[in-house]
């Protein structure tokens, strides 16, 4: 069945949103504000778990770093994320970690949206996190340890003050540098929260007292973050840096003193803080607890532990949430992905349609 | 480590092939040219198998389709593939494979390239089909049936007569239509081989006495279109329409008549004609005999077949082959995936490099 060429070049556009764009956006709408829609739209995901068709990401390992592609649908909507690992990539100017993906139709495989998702990707991990420690944590905790002051951190802390009431952060990095520069960006936000921010001597000290500790290190080695004398009842681990394998930020003994929630059982076997404890060591994935399948914290003792890796799901909802959003505030562009063709049975059309006896005259050596 | 902010943002654009301007592309450089450097490409790829990373694709089946990811590495370049394969698209004006995807590199994850994949798939499927067939049919093959007259079958004609010297092609489809559009897509090029091309009656008229056999049908069904007593001595057979599971175009009995040949068996078992057969079932990867590690054709009579369903690494020669081209033609555009920052360890700087005070004054429902 033909359609008119100018209603298949309409359909076949694909949305595009650039890394530009995307900041534009985010401060747009108020960055608080996309960490609070994004948080939602997970949550509700999480909800309608049974939905998706899950699979662990595809990893490619290489000496400097990983580069993985995570895919995930439901009846509607195809995601998938391509993100990559190289924690000595600031040397060469780069990011360590930088992200792109798509949405596409289920129905008819046409990708309908492609988005930088570096940016987005730093905002629904913060986004996932503070969901879990809504869940997780407890009710009355007002001050957060934040260990690991990079990219990651800002997103961190803004969401735990928007999202959980936290207003006391308590920041601590190997490198000083780092933790000025998440002071300076937290500044202007303060005022808002009625929070307060201060740079502790050690991961000790700042993690002392604290009702939720949050790790997001970098370093793609065994780095031991937080051992079992610095947990205190009642306290809620976000660990967020041991994510690949090879890379964990705690001590066997913390995940032993806590209960320990998961986002996806396969994957975090492989990946989280989990991969240093035996195959059969207990968790609860993250949405039991959301659909009331399994209890989440049971006294204000316990220890809880969200080891988190990442999603692809979470990437979904991020992408979707984006979407929505650049189309309201018209920060979309279009980009010619796929092509428009006259009769889809009939892809060589595309390449004669426009320049039939150019075609012929420029058809490789035989005519040369 | 800082760098001057216009060092990153020139560093951190990425290339982009529109589908328009890969059409562009091809027409300038010349079709059959295309299809000998992407066959070329393909063929020296193959050569260091060795070198690459490989896995299966990962798929997402729906009712109406299937969406894959196909990723492959060697120790520079990551290459990735989305595609999908929707039988009924055509019905919706939209063709039944789409595909788009990148090149990035392996040392810094960075995507490098991101490009239409839906014209380049085509060529590259008939590039293989070409390559495969010079190491596997009789050199003095002069005619193919090509079964099969959809979307992909003008590249096939094409890169056979221009790599092979295919002189004589038979035609057949279930719908006439098909096969009378491929015919006068083929009518240009005849001149210039000296070929020939007819319309069969049915499939069996196509088939018989040809060199070469290329069944290249879209349904995603069990559809036999080869039976065992259509093969002849000396036959080749290149079976390109079978290439997902549920999907086949070969009756049994001609698998068991022919040395088969694959490229990369633990996919080719789940998606190619191979999935009728027992687990044990003999064949050979291609790659070994290109390195001669295994025999190819070893008489004028054996049957050959060529069980192809396209694999990751054709992509990954396919896309590096257009980036070059396309570079030389001055036909690539840049695309903004990933942010440039002056510091890469400050993502959030994005957001507040531009407009401090207006991320504070909309930053949300805190200060509505």
């Amino acid at each position: 069945m033909s359609i008119p060429q100018t209603q298949a070049a309409a359909q076949l556009q694909t949305d595009f949103l650039s890394a530009s764009d995307a900041a534009r956006l985010v401060m747009r709408t108020g960055i608080t504000q996309v960490l609070r829609l994004m948080s939602e739209a997970i949550e509700a995901d999480f909800m309608r778990w049974q939905d998706f068709d899950k699979s662990a990401r595809t990893a490619a390992h290489s000496a400097s770093g990983v580069i993985e592609l995570m895919p995930v649908a439901d009846a509607q909507d195809y995601a998938f994320k391509y993100v990559n690992g190289h924690p000595h990539n600031p040397q060469l100017g780069l990011p360590t970690v930088m992200a792109f993906g798509a949405l596409a139709d289920v129905a008819t495989g046409m990708p309908r949206f492609v988005s930088e998702l570096t940016l987005t990707t730093a905002l629904r991990t913060a986004a996932t996190s503070a969901m879990a420690a809504k869940h997780l944590a407890r009710k009355d905790s007002r001050s957060m340890a934040l260990i690991g002051n990079g990219s990651q951190s800002e997103f961190q802390a803004l969401a735990f003050m928007e999202l959980l009431d936290v207003r006391e952060l308590r920041l601590f990095d190997i490198d000083p540098a780092a933790s000025q520069k998440l002071l300076r960006n937290l500044q202007p936000f303060l005022a808002q929260f009625g929070a307060s921010v201060s740079i502790a001597a050690s991961a000790a000290d700042a993690v002392k007292d604290a009702d939720i500790v949050t790790t997001a290190t970098a370093d793609k080695t065994r780095a031991t973050i937080i051992h079992a004398p610095l947990l205190q009842p009642g306290m809620h681990l976000n660990a967020v840096g041991g994510d690949c394998p090879g890379k964990t930020e705690l001590a066997a003994a913390v995940l032993h003193r806590a209960s320990v929630f998961v986002e996806y059982e396969p994957q975090t076997r492989m990946e989280g803080e989990l991969q240093q404890m035996p195959a059969d060591f207990a968790v609860t994935e993250l949405w039991r607890v959301l659909q009331k399948q399994a209890p989440g914290r049971t006294s204000a003792e316990e220890i809880t532990l969200f080891d988190s890796v990442g999603f692809a799901l979470e990437d979904y909802s991020a992408l979707r949430t984006m979407h929505r959003l650049a189309r309201q505030a018209g920060l979309l562009s279009q980009i010619e992905l796929i092509p428009s063709l006259p009769d889809p049975k009939d892809l060589f059309a595309l390449l004669m349609q426009s320049h039939r006896a150019q075609v012929i005259q420029l058809s490789g050596r035989q005519t040369a």
